[in-house]
């Protein structure tokens, strides 16, 4: 949705709010650590995060992907910078057109920074000028689709004068921003007298101030010389008291200097605050925590799954349980979809799956590089019972990724890892699972999800991979015990053993005050048959791969990839049933 | 549905089934009778029942009323007999394209006795001279849309010959009918022979013995003489040893001889059994018992509501409470409604409750003519608490009717039902309610519904009018409890009071084994406002009229009409809320 929107919530809900920024890292891995880190600092419920765009538009590209991914994978509203610096007329309508379709629909609008090797300025033939171009031809080319921000000088512009600048944020705003954020600054009285100065000009919209973190001194150092931003005196004087060496020392203050300036804005009235992170996790987690502003837990989780902020998909509400643990690769998958949901999970059945083989962002997440997952995944197996032990060893946290999962293991799971240990050791290689929940209070600290007052509840669900011999001695016992289970397996060559008949299942559901009941995770037994085919290629594309050709190693995973069968098994009985009864039994 | 996909699936599932037949009667009151009757028997749980058409078509009309409200408002797959005699091809294809739009989908096709006054027969022109012409027609006009039943003879048609007839029989098969049932007998081994002889034809649709109880001994015996049928000797034996004078006597006679038939075709391995009732209850539910052949409860309630047999309503699996005590309104309401459901209850508001008016059916179910509702609901009335006293009656069974009660109270009221009466003692005049139910078993034999193996549920939900003040009081308490409790106040002129945004709450829902969460009853904040029009109307039209123009009782009527408001109130938690805990602080 658009930022202006939420910031307009939040401050009607008289809440504070604040968001992150980051910029496009120089190397492969940088990106990759970039999106681990957004997606923890995603948990801190940012409004948005934005993404900046580098100086001549040189990581354009770049840019687009990170907030793409963000927007879609990660899930938190993102905003992207667009500079008019160097750009066509016609790049910049594509650049805009490719973030629309990829659901992104926030920009920060800027007219650049020139490049560094260049010392003069000159404009494009066919370019822009200024800033409020950028946000003329925005709205010009798309109405209100876009929500703009717009850059503020609480110093004035490094190139400009204080008076100058605020005549051109006027404009800016007359031409159809929504909002604006502030350059950095440690003066927080002259912030608080650009924003009077700035209502006295007739400029009504929300003023977040950007809030800048101290990494290291020197780099602190010419950054500020580049902004030429003041220190006040009594900063002076703490500065010039640092070690400048001690990094640890230098960062420490930076937060203390931070936590002040927020308080004193706190304090004078102003709810939102603007982050420029450095792509630094440290300091603004502790600002924040030293804040003490922390959100609720009801504003945090709508759904027990992070929905992505793709505008396409804001009516999303249930997923198949399968890809709870590579979520980017579900999103990936169901990318052309065109409606979440329609109507309920069976009506959106017909859509066909995407196809994964060219979406390079997954591969980002994947357990790195081939000699990295030999280390994790062992030498050399011997035999199928060594593969089960690494099972195992993922559970007790000796092994820190499996190819089946894009993220740490659930919190939840906790509760059921010693049935899950014993079924593991016992060669049922758990893959997926959620413990079953009978009314917890959607407050509940592990368990809760949804609006206050309401209740949450899970069936019982463990999928794993078994062997052709321990997949028939498990559907005995389900028959012997007539429990309240279905069971649903399917191997390689697609043949499949199950009770019951194709359907779609609730497996998490919430009841609240005041809604239809919410229903966000189902198994679907057609979805899982093309879950299969992901489960089973991982076999070969992330673990048989690490082995040379020939192997005893690559064979041992080979044939498990030929004959196990993948199983689902759902207990419905979430009130009085146990799930690893049966396993036990085995 | 269609009969026949019925009977085939009882079949598959080894069940026994059954159906009963009706005839419609010749007064206004018998009508009203015949469908309490239908209603009380459709508990027995039918396969279906069927709707003769009296000789001539002297009662169609009368017939397709009847199978539409049986078919719509009872819910009971209905099944009309449509005669060729004295119809034109005109006249056919109108009633059956009647009867389709009207939502039945079912038909015996006969040629019909001729009207008793007429002793030739005679075909009119453009008519059908036999059965098998008329199905020929029905699959010519109507294609596969019509399941067709047709009658078989076991001794042979009273004005025809035993193999000429199955010769017949077997041309109305190959012209499209879908199975038989037989005319009435009582000699068991015959029907056996012509099921036999039926086969060794050819003919292998299901064919469904007609058993007819006995009610009187003179009209029993004029039917067996106009059927011509026979009466096996040891019966003959048992016949004369009657007190033909002693209708008991008789009636408990005609009970054990059906008894005996049926049980003699169950072992047989005959499945359905098809009884003509004679508009009788009592001998089909002694008979019935006594096979003991009741249906298990997951058959029997797939909802907690009864769903119409509408074949354009098949999909219809959400309502809104306000209507659960005048369900035929409901109905009648949305009859014009294209789709049940469109998706969820929230993307199906936009359709237009129809209005009430000139629903012909509904006036069946109200509380009598004028001068008993005078005796029901009090001569006279001085003042509002003198009304009070009557719904504390209605409670306490004292008085049988409300006009917002369109059936008994169900089971599950009784056991709030002493909270309940507190509150029409102080002026809350409930009107429709429902207990919280947490995670009842949905083979519960109060509270259950739906497959085998599910948790049931619902909101504790009470609605009532109630004066200004006394409203204006209970919200006071809501406030100062801070509840988990929702309510929703109206009165006549539209005037609103309301703790939430307009909303779709469900109340009643189901878990259950590979499904979707099933919620079948909502709160829906915008439906509410139409009941409110029907429910105060209710007031005027059938409680006020009662007295005369300017009367102290119907200045009191009207007066509540014009002042109180109607309240719904929904406790939301349903595992550890009390409803009543608000109420008894007034």
């Amino acid at each position: 949705m658009k930022i202006i929107n939420k910031i307009n919530s939040s401050i009607d809900r008289n809440d504070i709010f604040y968001s992150f920024e980051y910029f496009p890292p120089k190397t492969e891995a940088g990106v990759e650590n970039l999106y681990s880190r957004i997606e923890r600092m995603a948990n801190l419920n940012p409004d948005f995060i934005d993404i900046t765009w580098g100086a001549g538009g040189s990581t354009s590209d770049l840019t687009i992907d990170i907030s793409t991914t963000a927007q879609n994978l990660v899930g938190v509203e993102t905003q992207v910078h667009m500079t008019c610096t160097n750009m066509k007329k016609e790049d910049l309508r594509a650049a805009l057109q490719t973030l629309k379709d990829n659901g992104l629909q926030n920009i920060l609008a800027l007219r650049g920074d020139p490049p560094l090797q260049s010392n003069d300025w000159v404009e494009v033939e066919g370019g822009f000028k200024n800033a409020v171009d950028l946000v003329r031809f925005t709205r010009q080319e798309f109405g209100d689709y876009f929500g703009i921000c717009v850059a503020g000088y609480p110093e004035g512009h490094p190139n400009g004068n204080y008076k100058q600048d605020l005549v051109y944020l006027k404009e800016k705003i007359d031409a159809g921003a929504d909002y604006v954020i502030t350059q950095l600054f440690y003066d927080c009285d002259q912030f608080l007298k650009f924003v009077y100065d700035a209502r006295a000009m007739g400029i009504n919209v929300p003023i977040l101030p950007g809030i800048m973190p101290i990494n290291n001194y020197n780099s602190w150092m010419r950054m500020i010389e580049f902004c030429k931003t003041k220190i006040p005196p009594n900063v002076q004087q703490q500065v010039e008291q640092l070690n400048v060496e001690d990094d640890e020392q230098v960062r420490e203050f930076g937060i203390k200097l931070c936590v002040d300036i927020c308080k004193k804005l706190l304090s004078s009235g102003i709810k939102g605050l603007h982050f420029y992170t450095l792509n630094l996790e440290k300091s603004v987690t502790r600002i924040l925590e030293e804040l003490d502003i922390q959100r609720e837990i009801d504003q945090r989780s709508p759904l027990p799954w992070r929905p992505t902020a793709n505008v396409k998909r804001q009516k999303e509400d249930v997923r198949p349980i399968f890809w709870a643990n590579r979520p980017k690769s579900y999103i990936a998958r169901t990318s052309a979809w065109d409606e979440f949901p329609n109507g309920r999970w069976g009506d959106s059945r017909s859509p066909a799956f995407g196809d994964l083989s060219d979406y390079h962002i997954i591969g980002m997440y994947s357990a790195g590089q081939p000699d990295d997952r030999t280390i994790i995944w062992g030498e050399c197996h011997e035999n199928i019972e060594s593969v089960y032990k690494i099972f195992v060893k993922f559970l007790l946290g000796e092994v820190s990724k499996l190819p089946w999962f894009d993220k740490p293991i659930e919190r939840e799971t906790i509760q059921i890892q010693s049935d899950m240990l014993h079924m593991n050791e016992k060669g049922f290689l758990t893959i997926n699972s959620q413990p079953a929940v009978n009314a917890a209070k959607s407050q509940d600290p592990v368990h809760g999800w949804g609006p206050k007052g309401g209740y949450v509840y899970k069936k019982a669900y463990i999928e794993f991979f078994a062997s052709p011999e321990n997949t028939r001695k498990l559907i005995q016992v389900i028959k012997n015990n007539n429990v309240n289970v279905s069971y649903h397996a399917v191997n390689i060559k697609g043949e499949e053993l199950k009770n019951f008949d194709n359907n779609v299942t609730a497996v998490t559901w919430g009841v609240f005050p005041n809604k239809e009941i919410v229903q966000p995770t189902v198994v679907d037994s057609e979805s899982f048959l093309v879950w299969k085919n992901e489960a089973f290629a991982l076999w070969l594309s992330q673990w048989a791969s690490i082995y040379s050709e020939g192997s005893q190693s690559r064979r041992v995973i080979q044939q498990i990839h030929d004959t196990f069968y993948l199983v689902n098994v759902i207990d419905h009985d979430y009130v009085e049933g146990n799930i690893f009864n049966i396993f036990n039994q085995l």
